[in-house]
């Protein structure tokens, strides 16, 4: 199983996610290309901080909304949201390859990735970006839009599940801000042991779901996501999860 | 004799450059990398529209100045500023390559092409961020600081010159704002011809000046500047003079 | 009746609409206020021209969005978007009141516009900055929103129309892209004389449709608009319609 | 003697200074207006807790330059950098009032404090800025250029002196880098209580300097600021000196 995490979401003087850490415990880095943050500065240094730890890169792209961090939905015409994707993989590339690592895959943040797991119009638009700059491989949730519009162009998916967000029991999330939407750490870690060994999850409603996921998404922002974090990689090495950069 | 202008100078809802004229006339496109014009929709209809017309394609990194247009000089702390550089000309690549052209060269626009010229700090800065992005030519004038610290780096460097700018007796350009800065049309075609043939300008004080260059820019906006620009292209033509890309 | 149209809507090197050619047919200007358009410089300035022809200054509050104009619609929380409006036109305030003329009026450009006309949290956002900043009069279409939001809160609304627009049979405008949605400069013409004579267009099945406005919206762009506009005024003149700034 | 400090310099997702802390130190607030920090929201929310707590609300004007902070000095031109400070401090005002309290000073941030405090050109332009914008009071150095700028031009100047920088002999502050630029706690607390008492301080030379000041800035950011802070109000307490804001 994959761990992924956002990375570099800082912003000149601002810090937000404690990178270093981070890179201790994940096998995947979303990295923040300058469009909801990451001024480039910062995208050299996480780069080679995470070529330097083995720990693969992936382009976590954005609306451009520094003001909103990426995560108010936009309309953004296919061609130009396509542009702009391509433009960020683009430019985070040039720091992997300095350090040493390519850009293994594209994981579109916040909102984008919201818009584009339901909207088939701007999901094809960040094939569209993937595919200009070159990249053959898209992070997100099975059965989503943007699931359909990557196999759809030929691009490999890698499922993605979420440790700390609550499922319902048709296997899609239960929305930001309703009851059950963020797990307590327990459980958290309790469902990132339960989605690697089983391939399912306990919806809220109780049942037992079924979520594909070769990666699992942990959050690097907020006061305990770094030990919640932790605690997930050591219950996997534990129970022998063997925790891999997907393949 | 090589002719550059600098293209794809927009932003979104506003355009400035007429870039298919310019591309009718130039051997050379510096296509702006989104920093102090250029948003990345602009930056891949310039790349295609170059690679068809078989232009060469550079990059024309700026501060990151959108509301100055790249005109104020700013105190960018090198390692900053060797980041932005690296991220503009990630970010163009994405789009010359996807047409087929690669990022051939590297020209700082505005206020940073006069301050790396005489600033080795920041001359170094573009230099390593030419290197990281693996683009191994930089366009500047010769005897500037930015032409030692890129021969200083092993970078090739194309020597220009410049169509419409007067000169002073050591080389220099004339300030703008002094008395001769600008030269008007039929002065420019003369001085751009007169550059091609024996490498030479008259100077403002009346002097003949050397003045090395591979390349001439002509500007491409401004009422006239398509005009201009053609009549250096015809005047060449009618001289002889091969109108080429740099080697 | 009162003529608006769009002013200021430049960005430091990039021009767009011919101001000071708007200011002699038009009796209320809507100046961009910085979010989508509309640096400081060109605040003040077409504050100084609109003030000098006697023409009534109006917010055009935006989404923060230079790349695309405005024109994308965006999911800005409420609280964000109230205090995004009340910023634009506090910044505005300062140049109108230093050029002798206070801001009379908010319009919302592009996709707010739009959306605080169908969504009934944005348009209260709208209102709440509005109130915030001191601003009383709302410009927009009536049965809107928006319209309802700001009387609901108390401010008075002016109604707006679109010469160059059409309608569809129950007052609402043809979406831009469908067939009717653009008339051609002659039929705006004689639909401005028609709304300022009977209140009334001809919609696009033919029947004939009360539109209530205070104020006809002339467009600033374009090759042909300021031509367009100068022959909506000129018709007004000739027919005895009053063209002054709604009360 | 008056406090300020810095206030509201997160932007959207970032947050950086801890606002209600310093709300019960300083008897003037230096809030961010959106160039260098500070999204509309963070104005407003700042404004309200200055106003509640009987904390006076300065304008801290800034160059537009989020990437960098306000920290990198921009070459810009008299009339651009006056526009702009205008429409920060309009931005501004429109919150503060809305709170219930006046923008009552204005006082550069960053770069642009250090650039108007040597440049007489940009030290005007700040002065028209805030007579634009009608703040007839700004915050500097005793000294400097803009408190020449700002008294020439019949505003009233508030001399400012800093707690934890170390002084020159001749009453400047030691460069930022150099050896003695910046006090340890314990001797940023004897230097405030040295400035309130006595209206010197001891240079790194060793001489007594007369430092003439009305309000001493404590630094708000880094993780010791506002512990450091605390320390110089309580040490003003035990010492009777009255902290109020200037008048």
């Amino acid at each position: 199983m994959d761990l992924n995490a956002d990375l570099g979401e800082g912003f000149g003087r601002w810090e937000l996610t404690d990178d270093a850490a981070l890179l201790r415990i994940v096998t995947s880095a979303n990295v923040a290309c300058g469009f909801h943050a990451g001024d480039p500065a910062t995208l050299q240094r996480v780069c080679e901080l995470a070529a330097a730890a083995g720990v693969r890169i992936g382009a976590q792209v954005s609306y451009r909304d520094l003001a909103g961090f990426g995560r108010r939905e936009m309309d953004v015409p296919a061609r130009e949201l396509a542009a702009e994707v391509a433009y960020q993989i683009g430019a985070l590339r040039v720091f992997a390859e300095a350090a040493g690592s390519p850009v293994a895959y594209v994981k579109p943040h916040g909102a984008l990735y919201h818009r584009a797991g339901r909207d088939p119009v701007q999901a094809a638009a960040v094939v569209e970006g993937a595919r200009l700059a070159g990249v053959g491989v898209v992070l997100t949730q099975r059965g989503s839009e943007l699931d359909r519009a990557a196999a759809g162009a030929g691009l490999r998916v890698a499922g993605e599940a979420f440790a700390d967000r609550g499922y319902l029991g048709d296997g899609h999330l239960v929305p930001r801000g309703a009851p059950g939407a963020l797990l307590a750490p327990e459980a958290a870690v309790a469902q990132a042991v339960d989605l690697a060994l089983h391939g399912e999850v306990t919806a809220i409603d109780g049942s037992r779901t079924p979520v594909a996921a070769e990666s699992i998404c942990v959050h690097g922002d907020g006061p305990d996501a770094v030990a919640v974090a932790a605690s997930i990689r050591a219950a996997f090495n534990e129970r022998g999860i063997d925790v891999e950069a997907f393949s």
